[in-house]
């Protein structure tokens, strides 16, 4: 195609059209440098003053205290799943929430450290809403509480969190850092994959509050315990100077729509307007039927038959609606609208599926 | 500067401007997918398509053989360090030889695991020549023997290995692969960060002899586990895909270039180019005295006073000639002259470096 789709990918997912119009046109020259940002030394003033950007924007963006340190990693949500026991569980119990798919795989991780108590699962249900969570279940020496705060394959999200009663609250929000407002000061940790909200992949943005930071385990490779990163202002090493660049233009462009208020009204217009239509046809039923347990970033649909998706999927791609398969956990379709996808594109699918359901 | 410098830098360095023009021109919309590679899913057809012809064309420049895994890793050679130790060091032994800032660092991770003996070093001599290896000294019941290939702060570089007598000999080439001609089978392991001669930092190659796979201690997290990624092509989790596409990019370029053995002509020859303007003035010095241990990819140099280097670096900055100050650990300057460093870049810098030393 010679023109941009719609891209409803899951994740990496869209990215902002200006953001990749200036890296474009950054890419040999930045800003006078002579140079790409790829080809920067990361000790070089101009980089330096890139990553302080980066995270200048995400602190005004999502209001982070100063008790909290923000750092650029690698090695996505995956890395974190041992990074957190690692760093975290210094008495070696942890209680999780299980929600989906990541989840699961950050409590196989944590149980390979440590004694892992399963505090709500909705597993036996595919996932399909959110456990009920009975807070005297949490246990008082557990040296953290991990929940997922958005489940990408199966399209629920959590609007409040239980109380943890004073314990550490981490949250793996990789499907929905910076999709709405949310008050850092209720995190102990917050990590996310940048591939859905933020930027390219490659980078994990990790907000952790600075009395969590020194306490790793004796085993922790020093490249996966925080406190390397912390004291090093994510420059131990060499980190993902480009994918930060990209992040940090994606934060300008966040903050340039009016930040995350701002967003959170659009996506939950896009939401709406999403659900909306495929609650109101004959032919689509998602897969979350718990309305109040449901995404606004990933919406997981299907038909009566697989032969049916098949065709909504290829006729979507002629119009240029792309990248709309579901999990092969759940079948049929997911339409992913992260902050990027504008209205116009929820707008074309939602037309899309009305035609569909008129016409099948 | 409206026009593009050369930039000397020792990583993030120079990558093929060819590269950069194709990846500022495909930035919004990848050979008709209608998206950026950043932002396309690593599940796609096109995607695999562009990390699969990574893979070929590297396996074609670097004549890997068949038994040998190519993986395409985060964290730089940073994390090597750790994991490298997680998942050869079996008997809790292994031999390394010291030969600058990061074989140090490699020495002081894998302490962390296991009995670690420096079976040579040149420390004392701040690494201004390559240490003689007593062959003797390797002990029989080491796990493997680690060196470092080139040492981008000091500027030597291997030649010859040393005969490991069967054991597995792991190097970190982040600074020279890809430079010059090698055999793999000589190798057990090889690694190297993208930063130099492959492409944007966040990327880590590492080739692998498959019967080293599988073996990880018990503590190893699964992300660091070589088999969990030799498993999954991988892809057991969102790789750095746009890192991985510039890398594919910078692979089909040297190929265009003629390959390995061509473009070891060219670094010979502007190192050689480079090392004659130096050894021939009358003010400037190369760190490296012993000629036969000289780096063709990164030369540190200076001239007898701290001010006269100051005021070379800043000459040098105006001709656009930039990222030429050397480490702190040596002082004064430093010219790393990777593959994508063009001979004229090298050709300038010999003029003015020739023109400083009659003018001063």
């Amino acid at each position: 195609m010679s023109e941009r789709v719609y891209n409803f990918s899951a994740g990496p997912g869209v990215l902002p059209e200006a953001v990749m119009k200036k890296a474009a046109e950054q890419m040999l020259n930045y800003e006078g440098s002579g140079m790409s940002v790829m080809e920067m030394s990361h000790r070089s003033k101009v980089y330096q003053s890139i990553i302080d950007g980066a995270e200048k924007s995400v602190r005004e963006l999502m209001n982070i205290p100063a008790n909290y340190k923000v750092l650029f990693l690698q090695g996505g949500a995956s890395m974190q799943f041992a990074m957190v026991p690692l760093n975290l569980m210094k008495n070696g119990k942890a209680d999780y929430v299980n929600t989906g798919e990541w989840s699961t795989k950050a409590i196989k991780e944590a149980q390979r450290y440590g004694d892992v108590k399963v505090v709500a699962t909705s597993e036996p249900e595919v996932f399909n809403h959110l456990p009920k969570i009975n807070e005297s279940d949490f246990r008082a020496d557990a040296d953290y509480v991990h929940m997922t705060s958005n489940n990408t394959i199966f399209g629920t999200s959590w609007k409040k969190y239980p109380d943890v009663k004073g314990k550490p609250l981490v949250v793996d929000m990789s499907s929905d850092i910076l999709s709405k407002v949310i008050n850092v000061n209720d995190y102990a940790l917050i990590y996310a994959g940048a591939q859905k909200n933020i930027g390219p992949a490659g980078v994990t943005l990790v907000i952790i509050r600075e009395d969590l930071i020194g306490c790793a385990r004796p085993e922790t490779p020093t490249m996966l315990n925080y406190k390397t990163h912390a004291d090093n202002g994510s420059m131990f090493n060499t980190p993902p100077t480009y994918g930060i660049y990209i992040a940090k233009l994606g934060f300008e462009w966040l903050q340039s729509m009016g930040g995350v208020p701002a967003i959170q009204k659009i996506n939950e217009k896009k939401a709406a307007m999403l659900y909306d239509a495929i609650d109101n046809s004959k032919l689509f039923k998602c897969h979350v039927q718990a309305k109040e347990d449901r995404s606004i970033m990933n919406i997981p649909f299907r038909t009566p038959t697989e032969e049916l998706d098949k065709k909504f999927l290829a006729d979507a791609a002629k119009e240029g609606l792309v990248t709309l398969s579901g999990h092969r956990k759940t079948g049929g379709m997911r339409a992913s609208i992260y902050n990027a996808m504008p209205v116009e594109g929820v707008e074309k699918l939602v037309a899309f599926i009305k035609k569909f359901d008129k016409e099948n």
